[in-house]
């Protein structure tokens, strides 16, 4: 058994939107309101979330390194290599270049992700940050 | 397509052990040699990290949310809720119980781990253990 190639393309193309800052695309792929790690929150403040992350890192670019897809369930590990010009997570930026990763899951219902459960390196990103 | 059902219930035997603490078993689910993100170690470095983590937190449990198979990667999201007596992660117990959720990814090679791709919540426990 294979992970599913139909949900895989689907979650690429998501990927694809996020790094072509064609957050306008959302819509397909995201339902109106969902829960981030348990809490609810709707698409318009996930799309606000993604925005300020985008101001905070303007080269913000998802690269999914590892890969699982269900039609109800995936998993995805992605690595970032960004250089922050404003404030992530509580941390100043200081002109470094950062690496870090993002293991998530999202929870899939029609095609659209109605639940995410995200768990995001804050750990590495405090290491470089405060170097 | 689904989870693949062998792998998930070897999985969950792999849980099992641990929670049981059963480590000798770790030789089944574990190459001798395998990477953690990223980093050569060893299954004796891996089975001594999860000696120093029991004694900081003697009642830690893995509790599987989350679970994606295929006979060559499995995702897992697991919460923990536990009281730690120890220093974890570089932090000191404050005696209160927290809760903190690892997504990690097993590359699998005939059946056993040859590598990890985990994201631990360490925020949150940073949160919990200095609040």
């Amino acid at each position: 058994m294979t992970s599913d190639g139909e949900t895989e393309a689907r979650y690429r193309r998501y990927i694809d939107a996020l790094n072509g800052r064609r957050l306008s695309e959302l819509e397909e792929f995201v339902h109106d309101e969902l829960t981030y790690n348990g809490r609810p929150i709707t698409r318009h403040d996930f799309e606000r979330r993604l925005l300020n992350e985008i101001a905070a890192v303007p080269d913000l670019y998802f690269n999914v390194q590892l890969l699982l897809a269900t039609p109800d369930l995936i998993a995805s590990r992605i690595n970032f290599r960004c250089t922050p010009t404003g404030e992530l997570f509580g941390l100043q930026p200081n002109g470094r270049t950062i690496s870090f990763s993002e293991n998530i899951f999202y929870e899939l219902r029609d095609g659209r992700f109605s639940a995410l459960w995200s768990v995001i390196d804050e750990a590495a990103i405090r290491a470089q940050l405060t170097a």
